[in-house]
């Protein structure tokens, strides 16, 4: 499975922010890019590009706004790109320095498909201010089909490099994302598709296995799958899987053996019985953080019949 | 995917024993069976039918051996039948009952597929026996191609209801699985194939869906996937996503949160690194279970290093 055009988006920090309120110790942050860098990978995305006006700097750590001297302090230029993710609702554009003052390569905009002018509005932004941008269609399990074929359509007039296929909720199979990367790709001519893929049910790895094949390069892990509730695809998964000759898997399992293993002892991303089940149901992981957090006595037959009934009328 | 002739054998107990010694408190396998029961599952899998002059029954649980009595303690006549694995070269063939007084009903024959005519003669001992008749051909990711043919050449002309494609090491990725379960349904006219998956690279569950896809129908799972090193597809997903109205997802879960959430904290089946060391590098996990007992100080790195130089001449 050599294809030189393939990148690997490390999204450890950022993703797995959502876990520890983006509280990363900067050595730590540090140790991650270095990885990356001798791992081979291609983009390091450090964090999101938070509105200070709307979210206290007390509140969370510095990952959440990705301040450039905070990225400075950990990465440095080289093969191995920053990214930083910018959500749609919830950025302050005039954080957004010229490229030329900056370390970020690549601007990541997250959206819902219902807010897509946003996007374009946001990754023009970004576009102009010199960077590589990418859209990703955050939660496309509830999208309806015209309001998505609407949205590639409006990407496709767009200059940004990389749409994504995001499956948030960690509820698609291979024949979905088969059938989604299909779409994608032939709505999208000249531009790369990115997939973004959550573990519910243990489908990440192979879902983005499945948008490999069909043609998707630009492809998101995350170290050990640190990463909201259930988490991602690993990283460590794809370096062992992809021919490449530039990727490099130890250093990676090097740095599981260092950090992770204790963080997801503490933090408990991944295969849980809450998060499959929000899985299954192609549902927010929402209610599942709660529970994990507190169950309040309530079982997992019990939250499980409960989330089935919410769907009845 | 509703297809009335898909079928699951949960094969929690008998594999799960492989990480305990086969040391199961006898209400805990007969809530599993109950469980299954309830379910919907097809066939709950006990234990084996290990030969008590190999190996002591001192050293080992009684679901290593599976004695009539001690499977009629915890299973009945239902819609969920027995089943027992009997390993090629370890079974002590006057152990096998008469069907007639039997509670067991079906026999899985476990070999590698050099060991196929010792197979062959075990299985059909177990069919003249009454039994229904399952292969299961080990490691198949170790097999030549035309050595697999002629396997399955020999197995064609057998009265066995069901042959096994078993990717012990957790190596295959889909368009494997899809090629040898193309493989399988052509040579075996006649014959049910059934999937049983490792989980190394997170890709067990997602490989039983490719073989449900091509055609496969007897689908194995454990619960939380307890099975050996990195565990198997898990018998929650395969419930969740199949769409046969008489499959049910929570009596399962409440057995996890019951028993099995706990074990695996002790037991540490699932995706751990030194089995996604031996599934990407197409390896038995034996020497990663040693690994996961005791490291020795040696880093996950350095492990993967060692396994990797083993490979070089």
């Amino acid at each position: 499975m050599y294809r030189p055009e393939i990148k690997i988006v490390d999204c450890t920090i950022r993703d797995g922010g959502l876990m520890n309120d983006h509280r990363f110790d900067t050595a730590m942050v540090k140790d991650v890019f270095d990885a990356c860098v001798e791992a081979g990978v291609d983009y390091c995305e450090l964090g999101y590009k938070a509105d200070k006006k709307q979210f206290s700097v007390d509140d969370f750590g510095p990952w959440k706004f990705s301040d450039e001297e905070d990225l400075r302090k950990v990465a440095h230029e080289c093969n191995t790109k920053v990214s930083v993710m910018a959500d749609v609702g919830r950025t302050d554009y005039d954080t957004i320095l010229p490229k030329s003052e900056s370390i970020v390569g690549l601007y990541r905009v997250a959206t819902y498909a219902k807010e897509i002018d946003k996007a374009i509005h946001l990754g023009n932004h970004c576009k102009q201010h010199g960077y590589e941008v990418a859209v990703n269609i955050m939660a496309v399990s509830h999208v309806l089909e015209p309001d998505l074929d609407e949205c590639l359509k409006q990407l496709a007039d767009t200059d940004f490099e990389y749409i994504y296929l995001v499956d948030s909720f960690g509820y698609l199979y291979s024949e979905q994302i088969q059938y989604l990367a299909d779409k994608y790709i032939a709505a999208l001519p000249g531009k790369q598709i990115g997939i973004h893929c959550h573990n519910n049910q243990q489908l990440a790895f192979s879902n983005t296995v499945e948008g490999i094949i069909k043609g998707i390069n630009n492809l998101d892990g995350s170290i050990y799958g640190m990463g909201r509730a259930a988490g991602n695809c690993t990283t460590e998964l794809l370096l062992g899987f992809l021919k490449n000759p530039r990727y490099n898997v130890r250093p990676i399992l090097d740095l599981i053996e260092k950090y992770f293993i204790e963080l997801q002892a503490e933090l408990k991303w991944g295969y849980e019985i809450p998060y499959l089940v929000t899985g299954i149901l192609n549902k927010h992981p929402r209610s599942a953080m709660a529970l994990m957090k507190d169950s309040q006595g309530v079982s997992f037959g019990d939250y499980y019949q409960k989330l089935v009934s919410e769907d009845s009328v």
